[in-house]
């Protein structure tokens, strides 16, 4: 009978570690860069082939990270550092143009393990603003810092700075130049930046991951609204709409129409209902972005990885760059 | 058979008529002018008096605008604006200085019926910052504004201006004097700003409101830390942090350490709990402010009404400024 209870003891010890390592013997990455109404038919072939090279260079840096058993939150800083360096994208080099004809950048970072984060709006000088957020988190005792105080944070702490035209490029320039002629054409769209298109809000780039210690992470980078003014700040900063992570629950990251993701509260929407309802990551992502969201009229999408490395990708504008890894799966794609 | 049928029917619909105006014939009001660590002993009978007579000065303009019929967020806008005139709070005249011996100000304001909203950040000429989040909201595509394109955005749709040191008083210098001295005397200071100390954070002001018509509004405004740097954003104006209102569900209003209030979401958790999971207003203000935040050391408070006119005045520090009505009844209180 002893005998018996040692081995029921035994087998049931290796199986309850078996399971709690099974859980989480896997990595799992999503990434946007951004979502928004960009045309099949204006993509051409080669332009397809530099974004799809662009999400793929990206996943491999974090798929890497996360392998070697690195942290999900140095995967999502490094990922958007790399989708921040490429012009191609709305977020540090290539961010659209203020009215103004400048460069505002949002960031946020948040860690699902010790629930802390750092986020900045508004920073005109910073290379990479999601590193600038990560600082806020580790060096600050705050969440958010703004505009040049911000920028002083970083320059004290020694991050790299550029001019503000450094960001430049010239697809950006072009769509704010005609965003400025659609404007002085009408009367009374000076106020109401009607001309600020779909097409000029896309680019803006995330990070999820879930790491082989089963921690999440979350990050989002955005250069926000071609042609926006009056120090317009995206949901991209604001922990709880652009960004979330908590450990046991999910990792998210937001892309769209800022202003629906702020007032809707939409990272954080998706984990409380996954917390307090009885939501899956599917369903949580398909009510917000199908129904609450596309109701609304709020265009938009998000990345999402859950606590047992399920992942959505979730939109309902025309496209949205993104891709997902987890061991020997990947899918990188723009449109439906 | 057919007559019972006509007497049952009209019953039912006279009663399920009645069920529906009953539930929105009150009003409900509540406001705080902060939560943090005030100590009875340290008050004076007369600033005593001076606070219960500004709480309830703040709580008769919400009370008349409600009982004549106005708007939950008219009362609400008016209230604070009012709180914000009155040099004992930390909002508007009597907000904090900054590092630099300045003041600036985050305010948010949200209607629970269009689940519109309008937030301003850094904003150091705006007199009434709240005017201006609620201008956002109404004027501008946008949601959120900060610094000095905020500002500029006030100026535009001709907001009232002040010099920055139109905001300074005694008191809030003295302190911020103390929390220098504090820090020269600290290597490690500099940047943990560990001498900004519980004390001298209470003071943020707030309101929310249920009208006759069953809508609700809530906002917020606020000076921040004492001595904060960088670009300090807190809770104040982040929607889903420190100001949400959702018709049908609830209005909040946070008060407290905001950084602990952004990286927990809490307006919107509260009305998430609420939505999402089984738990009353009382239960989601106890889980949040009693056991959430106080497990991770965030000092503060918020306060709440449901669609119903529940209040809620709930916090985690010694003392909060703070006062509810409803028809015939009001009770303004400092302490616990």
């Amino acid at each position: 009978m002893k005998t018996n209870l040692y081995w029921i003891f035994l087998f049931l010890f290796t199986f309850i570690n078996c399971k709690q390592e099974s859980k989480h013997k896997d990595y799992a990455i999503a990434i946007h860069g951004g979502a928004g109404a960009i045309l099949r038919k204006e993509m051409s072939a080669e332009k397809e082939k530099e974004y799809m090279s662009a999400l793929n260079n990206a996943l491999d840096i974090g798929e890497k990270i996360l392998k070697e058993g690195g942290t999900a939150m140095k995967a999502v800083e490094q990922v958007i550092i790399f989708l921040e360096d490429n012009p191609l994208f709305n977020a540090g080099k290539g961010a659209v143009f203020t009215n103004k004809g400048e460069h505002e950048l949002d960031a946020s970072i948040m860690d699902g393990q010790t629930a802390q984060a750092g986020a900045v709006g508004g920073v005109r000088v910073i290379k990479n603003p999601i590193r600038l957020a990560r600082l806020v988190m580790e060096k600050s005792p705050h969440v958010f810092l703004i505009a040049r105080g911000a920028e002083t944070f970083g320059i004290v702490n020694g991050l790299d700075t550029v001019s503000n035209d450094w960001f430049d490029t010239e697809f950006r320039k072009k769509t704010w130049i005609k965003a400025l002629e659609a404007e002085a054409k009408d009367s009374l769209g000076k106020l109401g930046m009607k001309y600020v298109n779909a097409d000029s809000k896309f680019g803006t780039v995330g990070c999820v991951a879930l790491d082989l210690k089963g921690h999440l992470a979350a990050g989002t980078s955005s250069g926000g609204m071609t042609n926006k003014r009056w120090g317009r700040i995206g949901d991209a900063p604001i922990i709880g709409a652009g960004t979330y992570a908590e450990d046991g629950v999910a990792a998210v990251s937001c892309t769209g129409h800022g202003e629906y993701f702020i007032r809707n509260v939409v990272a954080y929407d998706l984990i409380a209902r996954m917390k307090y309802g009885t939501a899956t990551l599917a369903q949580a992502s398909h009510e917000i972005i199908h129904e609450k969201l596309k109701s609304l009229g709020g265009d938009g999408g998000l990345i999402a990885v859950d606590h047992a490395g399920n992942i959505e990708l979730c939109f309902n504008s025309i496209g949205m760059y993104r891709g997902w890894a987890k061991a020997g799966k990947r899918e990188v794609k723009i449109f439906k």
